[in-house]
């Protein structure tokens, strides 16, 4: 099976693009909602949890590693690929920079996303690598994934915001936008108003599951290892009626979700600090 | 050592009251910053942290606990009160709706909080267990914990969003309103605006404190076991600079923090569902 973890329902836009692109193949994905969002988090976090994610997946039969949340994309994937170097792990972030750099004209790429995506400075350093000319200038946006999730996704607060986010970045001049949170392509049409029509989207769902295509034409092994079916598992980690309701606004339909039996462990062990006079 | 826990830093609020209400007593905090928020989450996930959460306190030398969040006070104090029998566990709902007991006129309330809260009814039947003839009426604002932790405490879009959480209720015609949730109070000038000067705010931060300090005034023995002290353990299940933000914005001062280690244990285990022709 395809494995696919994301910090929670976001992922299901990248499950979408998998389905079409690789009809036939059997997709388990797991949603971390009882620890979302982990575009907050620190790296430290992000990346235990994708471990852990990662694990999940393994266990329930995947062969190959889909991370389709930006946060650990960003931040978890040299983790990943050190820990389960024997499993072919995908990530969103590597195609959506080769998608900006084919499509950029005047060599200014801008970037949205969480706290943790902006402040790792991925898209700079990944951009760098393959060209040094362009340049990369990222805002981070957190309030637009609460806005998704409460389906404000036409409501002039929400263009509002979207407004202020662009604002930075346009002031620098891009021509090309990677959405660089899996909640934002739902304000695609928001996002394309108000950065401009002369302003490329680049939307990272598409990019991976065409790279994910590409590599299983080219390792028939690999393809051959997985499992074959229109039977997909959705796992998370909590349910609740809004995620089911956020579950059907990422997949454009009704999700059928059975609910199976719930057993929470340890607790996160915390990082103590000592405040004195406060 | 009385114990405070919260999801996350909001919690603080209530630290703030405790320490103006019980100087010289010494504190000890949790925050389950990797795990936060609650309100978004289900009652089974919420109380199951919130026992994790009482189980780190009680290890570290608490004698007493205040529930400062409110959707685990909401779902998880009964669970609490039997897991734990013999520690004295405070939340912050119940002394809320004592407090707007008092104050109302028209026997109208409102309350605003996550999802968890209002989903739960709580208000509702604590209000109905002490006075049947008073309406109360809730309504989900959950925008506004992304809205305060992003320091948007001033902008218009902030404004707006306060309004439309509010029409429901001025709509039902209320006098008092409770802020169900522990980030509401940094908005107080914002909602007495919106709500009208004639609706009267409950801050429930204040409330339990002085709950709080009642009980120990009547139960030397515990106030005895409680240490002495000016000096107070926060402790957050994750750490970055935004925490650190929002921690000074509930103080109202800067806190000193020295982080300590950190060590990450198991994953929550998964909700299984099957999904098929998604």
């Amino acid at each position: 099976m395809i494995g696919v973890f994301d910090s929670g329902i976001g992922g299901l836009t990248i499950v979408k693009e998998l389905l079409k692109k690789l009809p036939g193949l059997s997709l388990i994905y797991f949603g971390d909602t009882a620890r979302t969002p982990y575009g907050t988090k620190s790296p430290e976090t992000i990346i235990a949890y994708a471990i852990q994610d990662t694990e999940f997946l393994l266990e329930h039969g995947a062969k190959l590693i889909v991370v389709a949340c930006h946060s650990a994309s960003s931040v978890a994937t040299e983790s990943l690929r050190q820990r389960f170097p024997e499993v072919p792990i995908f990530e969103v972030v590597t195609p959506s920079v080769k998608k900006a750099l084919q499509v950029t004209r005047k060599k200014i790429i801008g970037v949205i996303g969480t706290r943790a995506t902006i402040s790792s400075g991925i898209y700079q350093r990944k951009v760098a690598e393959l060209d040094k000319e362009v340049k990369v200038y990222g805002n981070a946006c957190p309030l637009l994934v609460p806005l998704v999730e409460e389906g404000w996704i036409k409501k002039p607060e929400t263009r509002r915001i979207v407004k202020k986010c662009l604002i930075p970045l346009k002031m620098r001049g891009i021509d090309t936008l990677v959405l660089g949170c899996t909640h934002y392509p739902v304000l695609k049409p928001i996002i394309q108003a108000k950065a401009g029509k002369r302003v490329t989207l680049v939307d990272p769902a598409e990019e991976v599951a065409e790279q994910v295509a590409d590599f299983l034409k080219k390792e028939p092994v690999i393809l051959d290892q997985l499992t074959r079916g229109e039977e997909h598992k959705i796992y998370v980690s909590d349910l609740t009626e809004s995620f089911e309701r956020i579950a059907r606004l990422f997949m454009g339909q009704k999700v059928k979700l059975l609910k199976a039996d719930c057993e929470i462990s340890h607790v996160i062990k915390p990082t103590p600090f000592k405040a004195s006079h406060i």
